[in-house]
């Protein structure tokens, strides 16, 4: 069997680190996006947040085209992101609204152009939304909407003449509250056995990657629920 | 009865300068949010669209201050926006939807702010999103992103807690293809039947926003259908 190869978007962060992790374990050639290196990849490209959208889009499929030669990613997992709060009359409103789609909605988009140019026949593509977003969030605006975007793009991934490879995918997974140290530290309080462990996420998604007919529909948003420490997907 | 006030954020183009006009007739006091001044508005808030979200935002808001003094708006109507196509594939995807999500939500939250500062208790906020992006959008997928943003924002205004002023309310209408002088020149051929007329918009919205009981519920998303010339609008 061949090397089988996946892009971790966000290869740094908390679930996208997991990721790398889990499948390194799986023999797997591990390529990951993000501002500094995840020493665990076969692979780092190296983003410039600070850079125009187009250029960051530019600078990764170069140097990923470079990395690859021919060949070409089994999956694309998009977990970039971040969270900022603010209704209408929050003073950061639009800053943090800029933030969320910059984080969010850049780094899906930039998944969704190197899907069209890296992914397989019949990859995987998956991104990110916030089972939140399902609904309004008059509290995190900016937040809700960068991840309804995300959930739109998912719907117009899945959809004919997409731009992604033939018989390509796309999922977005819909968190809840992730089992991530940061949310540890700053919520010591919380009622830890809602949260979704990373574990389970990489392992969710490395079963939908190899086993196709474990994937939820294309197009899918999948919301991740824990409930007593039991974590499940349930597609709306 | 007092004077009373509304503002048209995008009044000079097609659908915006027929609400001043439909609103002056009313003998309304109208301003106009553009990039050029509409005539028939009794005030114009030039909008510099190269100028960064925050700062287009500040600009106005003093602007408002200044004319409105101790006032406020009865209502704001939000009708800017624009169109660009574009798959996964296109080499624009990226820099359309920029401009969609410029265009669209840049103008959108701006008119959240303003709201947040210059609506009355009790007034009325519409925003414009798009019938076709309640599902996928694949051949244009910046703008569907941008107007399930606005969707979203609509949804999140109409909770509580939103920053919008007490008992204030906000719909958004879904346009499926408006009856402009552009839309005719673009598409000669088409069948116009099914095109909204932008009269019919400017009366509908007259009419939410001085008869509270024929408004849809708050956080409504009104697509506009119409049929063999025959207009209305249809809530999810």
């Amino acid at each position: 069997m061949s090397l089988q190869r996946v892009l971790v978007y966000g290869g740094c962060g908390a679930l996208g680190s997991t990721c790398v992790k889990f499948f390194k374990n799986k023999s797997w050639w591990v390529g990951s996006i993000d501002t500094k290196a995840n020493d665990e990849a076969d692979k780092n490209f190296i983003v410039n947040v600070a850079d125009p959208w187009l250029e960051q889009e530019a600078t990764l499929s170069s140097a990923i085209s470079s990395a690859l030669g021919n060949n070409k990613f089994d999956a694309i997992i998009c977990v970039a992101g971040g969270w900022a709060g603010g209704n209408a009359a929050s003073e950061d409103f639009l800053k943090n609204s800029d933030l969320m789609w910059k984080q969010s909605v850049w780094s899906s988009c930039i998944a969704a152009s190197l899907s069209n140019k890296f992914l397989k026949e019949g990859g995987f593509l998956t991104l990110t939304g916030a089972n939140a977003a399902l609904k309004g969030t008059p509290g995190m605006i900016g937040y809700g909407m960068a991840k309804a975007a995300v959930h739109h793009l998912t719907k117009s991934l899945a959809s004919e003449n997409s731009g992604l490879p033939d018989k390509a995918q796309v999922v977005s997974i819909l968190p809840v509250t992730l089992d991530t140290p940061m949310n540890r530290k700053w919520m010591p309080k919380a009622d830890t056995s809602t949260w979704t462990p990373l574990e389970f996420i990489a392992e969710l998604l490395y079963k939908w990657i190899t086993v196709p007919g474990e994937r939820p529909p294309n197009g899918s948003l999948a919301s991740l629920i824990t409930k007593d420490n039991q974590s499940k997907y349930v597609v709306e």
